[in-house]
This record gives structure tokens, C-alpha cells and sequence, in this order.
């Protein structure tokens, strides 16, 4: 008999990761609820016409087929089969795929409901995806994503409350953040005034990999792909002014673009978020290299990286003009942020960040020693759990050290001791597993003294 | 451009939706939580090695199978796609398959981590599970189960903590529920006085079938079964016992069943748990007729229906001796339930018995005349916010009529106008969106009456 296993990057979550894993989750969430946000679920199963063709053709070939029920090969075209064709015969036996991503479920939800809709529609969506990508260090075949969009709305008091999201996130989380935003609108602008705005693709893609290439390498990356010196010499004179506080950029910023109406858009924009977050300067910084590679962003853009601990993007998203336009539902505007939840896992593991509340599921552990009192064993469990404390009997009368060991390695915090004797005095012992106290205590005490540990 | 959609069988879940379901799982894994049940998550991807030949032939059909990634049709014998054996081919074109229920990636798990998992393992699982069935009402392709299981113990404790997990779910969702016991030796021991323990498992089948054709349906069942008159006599002898109260049905059996070993067994665990509901009648009721068709129990078998409306079993479960024999780790017992989320939710859409709390996310709406007193809106959700209100600004000084529109649509229970007046003077109007009641207000004010409502 082999071992079974699960397959190449797919995980088992266990008890202990899952505690710590719902409460990054339930954190995320209830900081969309706060917002006002709703809860969405689309299926894991979506039909192929739906995914395919929206992630490019990488993303096509990443996506997990699922194969057609039944005798699917008895349709098949014969010549198609002789032929070996994988990728062809593909479309012949597969018409489902597995969910890629939150955002295209939600673009085809809306247009299949359009009538049902209310907007603005402020939803959240936390769900596994599947992407058949290399699995590597940190990077899985099966894992969640944590969205959060407004649609059917330009108001930048979205941006500001996804901004106010992750700040709140992340003080719950305790992790220590850096928010930097930008606009497309700007980057065009910066485009257009350096005479390349056929080439904005080009330049956004370059300036992307700045964090991983450096500036020398965006500026060979830049002219590989044949954007002119003068054209290099006018983003390199931007860059050079990101190190200015953001007032002084949007100074800077509304002379350099002066030529570009879509650029003082951008501009103005910016304003706008600076002028709403008064006060709490740490809320974000602009960032003029920042450009995020997906294409279909149209304004603000967001990216937030753990200052403490160097593990790239750990949440991100932007503004787009047309969520649903692949759908045949055109000028659906909105605005949307993905927490990484695996990353964040990452970084407070590393740094101790879960609360000791987080590792703590049972309570009270109660000993079991057989015979007539476990009945009565049943009545104080019932009474613990009445008054909100979770508790568990040990199931069998084991040896004392076994059902210690058990706690123990449950990280159990109080385990309770239900004798003859204590049962006659109405006092029994409560055992603190961390100090190693021991106190004869009633029930009410008991109830009292776990609630307030 | 045609009407995106989802697969037969799947559904998308509105926020209306979200949110009840939410309440159903929350109470359910709540619940979990107080009687030590410990969560784990599974891949939704296993391999097929894994899943094919665990749930029977038919299961195997069911089994959503997943297209090997590249060129998959690379390694595959020429002479099997001459053939065009969709079932041949299939083992070599695909690896993986979805998860079909949440015991045998358990059992896996198990097996898998069995040097880590400390035994006894309470672990709860509430993750969907997809069937290539055939879609009907109430039937869906994707959708949720619930399970807990204790495993490594034979002790009845956990039977019980399992039937008061059952009480306090449908208690706290105000469900009313009939719950059925009864025993899988008890059943081999009826099979044993009537001479068909090599019939055992027909008998079951039979049995299971009760509720949906009757007595006389049984009865021609088992006939045709090849049962013998004589051993349908003695079946029927004991069904005419099941009207009786519990204790007269286990001194019946403990004669019926005197020459039976393992039948006296089982009359001895249904009279633990009798003993152990002590004063409370409504726990459970023996029911002789019950056998549930799954043919891995082996011991106490529990099936719960809702009393107010005929849906069929909303949970089940039972203790089996076996869980990870098939894995090559024989020797674990266990016992364990599952929630029916889908038909729970029928049956309390059904009733109305959602609580009012259940449907609100969003408590304040605070309504956008734009302008300078943005900045103030701003300011006044911060403060709702971290007195634990959750609050939106409409995010567009659109007109008074479509913003209390989308108050009503989204059900939020208040809505809060600020304008230039009410800033001077620091008190703010309230609108409570179901009296229609409007206050003057204070913001220390408004949290108490939002938190009260």
C-alpha cells in the first residue's frame, strides 16, 4: 500500500494553520463588512467560454479542464484524434474549467444579474483559485484570494475606502505596511508627454520590474523594446522626483504634464486622495515608478508591501473602466483590492504576529476518570458550554498522563480535574496548563476565571 | 454576445444569500468549536488514486476528473485512441479529480500526517464537494457539506457529544427536528435471529428504502431479494415494536436478540446513550427501522429530520470501525455527522426562520450631498467605525430618492443625513428606515440607537 499524497502544489490545512488562517480571514472580512461590503460566492466549476481568452494565452494554458462526463470521445471528430492534437481536442472534451481568479466570475455575475444589481455594488469574495502554474516557494496550484470591489461608480470615495480598508487590515493584523499608490491616467500622461503613447504597454510592462531589475535595467528594458533615449531621458526625470514628499509631486507633476490632459487628470486625482486622507499621513504614499502589469487598469492603482519582512506584494488592485465590456456590458467602472492571504501568513508567521488567542480552540479539557462520575462530568460540560466556555471530555478513563499529554499538545489551556471527593464539596480543581497552577474552584469561579484568561 | 452563464447543476450565491448561509455555517461551526471539534481544509484537488474505488462504481463515474496540464495526449497509447474507450482513455489523460465528500480526503489526511495527529482527533470540515450527477431540485453538482468526526475511540461519549451537537444547531437555528438512532449491530443482530447474515447487507437496503415505499415495499424487496417468508416474519416483528417507548423497545430486544452476541451488543450502546440523555427525552429516539445504506458503519447510526417540513434527512452520520483500513492504516474507529447546508436553508427559507439580524450587513447608510461637507462624511463614518457600527458613505452626491432607494434595496436599517446645518449644530438626522422615525441626534447618540436596534 503507497502512502496517498495530494497532488504538486495543493495543500492540507491543519488545525492549527486553519486557526491561524481564519483569523486573517475573518479579519479581512469583517473589515469589508465594516465598509459596507457584501459577500458574493460563484461556483468553483465555471464553463470554459466563460474563462477562456480573458487572462491572455498563458492564462488559457494555466487554466485546470475538467473532462466532459460520460463517453466524451464519442463526438470527437475522428481526424482530430489521428491527429495527437492536444490542445484542439481539448476544446472537444472539456466545457468546464476551474475559477482562475475572483474577478471574471464577478464581471459574468453581474452581466448574467444586471437586473437584479443595485449600484454601486460593494462586494467581497473570499475563495480558492486554481491556477495549473510550476508550483514553487510560496506559490500554489490551489490557494484563496480576499477581493473586494465597488462597481457602477468613479467616485474616488471608493479608492479612499479601500485605502481606510487596508490600513484597518492590516493595524488588526499588526503587520507593519507600506501603501504606495499611483494612476495610469499620470503614467499615461508621462507617456504621452515623452512623445510615446503608442508604446504605453511597453513602458508600463518595463516600469513594472523596477523592484526586481533596478532602474539600469527598466532603462536597457525600455530601449530594448525601442523606446527612444530623448523618451528614456523624460520618464528616468520623473523617477528622479519620487523621492520628493507627495505635495511637492503633484507640483512637479502639474507642470511636467502640463501637454496632457489625461495626465492632470491623473493628477487631480491623486489631489483628491491626498485631500481625503488629511491627517493620517501614513495612510499612503505616492509612488511614481509603481505601474502594476495588468492592463486593465485605467486609474488609481495600489500596491502594499510588508515593511518588516522582504516578501513583495502582499496586497494590490486598481481602478478599471470596463469590468464587464468582454461580457457585451459595457461602461461598468469600479475599483477593486486582492489581500494575499498566503503572504500575509508568511509574514506573521515569521514574525510572531498571531495572537496566543488565535492558537486557542478548546478551553477546558475535562479528565475523565470513569466510572459513576461520568455522568456528572456530562452536567458540568453542559453547564461550561451554557455559559460560553468551550469544553471537552476526554473520551476514555486513560492514564492521567495521557489525557495531560492530550491538552498539552492541543495547546488546551485549563484542564479540570472532577473527582469523588471534589464532587461532594461542589469544588473542583482547575489546573492552568501554562503556569501550572492549581485551584479548587466552583463552577461559577471556573466559568469566571477561563473567560478572563 | 450571448448572455454569460454557469454550468447545470452550480449556482452563483447573492449577498441576500451569502448572508443566511453564513448564519447556517456560523451557528454550525460554532458549535463544533464548543465541543472541542478542531477545523482542517482539504485540496479540492485529490489525486484520482485517492478518490477511484472509495465511493462504489457509480461514485467513480461521478467523479469530476481534471485534464492533465500540456501536451497530455503525448504519452497515451496509439492503439487506446484508435479504440475511442472514453473509460480507458480517461485514466490516461487525467490524474486528478474534485473532491467527492470530505471522509476520504480525512481518511487520507490521516494517514498521510499520522505521526502528527494526536488521537483522539475531533476535527470539523466544512468545505464543498462536486458530483458529476444528474442536476435536479435540491440536487446541485457543487455543494457544501459540514462534517465533525471523532476518531482513534470507541467511546460513547462521543456519540453523545455528536447528538448534542445535533440539539444545540437546531435549537440555536430554531429548527424543529425529530433525531433518529439506532444501531448497526443491533440491525446484524436481527439478520442473525432470522438466519440471513449472509443476506445482512440486502436487508439493510431493503430497510433504507422504508421511508420512501413503505412497509409493503420492504417486504416485496426483501422478497425478492431472496429472503424467506420466515425470515420477513421475524423482520416484521421487530418493526411492529418501533411505536414503543425507548426502554420497552430495549427490553424487547434484549430478548428478541438473546442468541445474538453482537446484537446484544448493540442493544448495550443504545442503552449507554439512553442513560446518558438523562432528563432529556427529546435528545434522540431509538428507531429500529432506521440502517442507513452506507455500508462502512458499524455501530450507532443517527439521522435527523426537520419535523415542520417534509425534505427528507437534514443530517447524518454514524460510527464506523474503519476509516483508513483502505489507505493501509486499519484499525481506526470513528463516529461522525454531516449537516445538510442546502436543505437546512429550505427548510428555514421555508419557515421564515432567518433572524432580522441574519439579513443586515450595512447598519448606516450616511447620505452624500457632496461639496465641502464631504471631508465631515468622512470624518463621521471613521468615528461609527471604530465604535463597531458598520457604515458606507454613498459614494455620489447623486439625488436624495436614489440614495434612500439603495438604503432600501440593500435593507440598511439607517440612514444618516448630514448637511451644513446639522454640522453646526452637531447633532445629526437619523432616519430609521422601517418606523420612518427620523431624530436629532448626537454621534455618541446615534451608536447607542444603531447598536440597539
Amino acid at each position: 500500500m503507497i502512502k496517498p499524497s495530494i497532488p504538486k502544489g495543493t495543500r492540507d490545512f491543519t488545525p492549527e494553520q486553519m486557526i491561524k488562517r481564519n483569523f486573517i480571514f475573518e479579519t479581512i472580512k469583517s473589515v469589508f463588512r465594516a465598509y459596507g461590503f457584501l459577500p458574493l460566492e460563484t461556483p468553483a466549476i465555471e464553463n470554459l467560454s466563460t474563462l477562456l481568452g480573458k487572462y491572455g494565452e498563458e492564462g488559457d494554458r494555466l487554466i485546470f479542464k475538467i473532462l466532459n462526463s460520460g463517453d466524451y470521445l464519442n463526438k470527437v471528430d475522428g481526424g482530430l484524434l489521428d491527429k495527437r492534437d492536444s490542445s484542439k481536442l481539448t476544446s472537444q472534451i472539456s466545457e468546464k474549467g476551474l475559477r482562475y481568479d475572483l474577478t471574471v466570475p464577478f464581471a459574468r455575475y453581474v452581466v448574467q444579474n444586471r437586473n437584479d444589481v443595485t449600484m454601486p455594488f460593494r462586494r467581497y469574495q473570499v475563495q480558492p483559485v486554481w491556477r495549473a502554474d510550476r508550483p514553487q516557494k510560496g506559490r500554489y496550484r490551489e490557494f484563496y484570494q480576499c477581493d473586494a470591489d465597488v462597481i457602477g461608480t468613479y467616485s474616488l470615495l471608493c479608492e479612499n475606502d479601500l485605502l481606510l480598508i487596508i490600513r484597518d487590515v492590516f493595524n488588526k493584523l499588526q503587520v507593519a505596511v507600506q501603501t504606495k499608490i499611483n494612476n495610469r491616467k499620470v503614467l499615461f500622461g508621462i507617456a504621452e508627454t515623452a512623445g510615446i503613447t503608442e508604446q504605453f504597454m511597453d513602458m508600463t510592462i518595463a516600469i513594472d520590474k523596477l523592484e526586481k531589475i533596478g532602474m539600469d535595467g527598466v532603462v536597457s528594458e525600455l530601449s530594448g523594446r525601442g523606446i527612444s533615449e530623448s523618451a528614456i531621458e523624460k520618464i528616468r526625470e520623473v523617477f528622479e522626483k519620487n523621492n520628493l514628499p507627495d505635495l511637492e509631486k503633484i507640483s512637479f507633476l502639474k507642470g511636467f504634464l502640463d501637454q496632457s490632459e489625461t495626465g492632470l487628470e491623473g493628477v487631480e486625482e491623486l489631489e483628491t486622495l491626498i485631500g481625503y486622507r488629511k491627517g493620517d499621513d501614513n495612510l499612503f504614499d505616492i509612488d511614481l515608478t509603481l505601474a502594476r502589469g495588468l492592463n486593465y487598469y485605467t486609474g488609481t492603482i495600489f500596491e502594499v508591501v510588508a515593511t518588516d519582512v522582504s516578501i513583495g506584494s502582499i496586497c494590490g488592485g486598481g481602478r478599471y473602466d470596463d469590468l464587464t465590456g468582454v461580457f457585451g456590458m459595457p461602461g461598468i467602472s469600479g475599483v477593486g483590492i486582492s489581500f494575499g492571504a498566503d503572504r500575509i501568513y508568511d509574514v506573521m508567521a515569521e514574525k510572531n504576529l498571531f495572537p496566543a488567542e488565535a492558537f486557542v480552540s478548546t478551553q477546558v479539557l475535562i479528565v475523565n476518570f470513569g466510572g459513576e462520575t461520568e455522568l456528572e462530568l456530562l452536567k458540568i460540560a453542559e453547564y461550561l458550554r451554557k455559559n460560553g466556555v468551550r469544553a471537552e471530555i476526554y473520551p476514555e478513563a486513560s492514564k492521567m498522563k495521557k489525557q495531560m499529554a492530550y491538552a498539552n499538545k492541543l495547546n488546551i489551556p485549563f484542564v479540570l480535574l472532577v473527582g469523588e471527593d471534589e464532587l461532594k464539596r461542589g469544588k473542583f480543581s482547575l489546573k492552568n496548563m501554562h503556569s501550572g497552577e492549581q485551584s479548587q474552584l466552583k463552577l461559577e469561579e471556573i466559568i469566571t476565571t477561563v473567560q478572563n484568561a
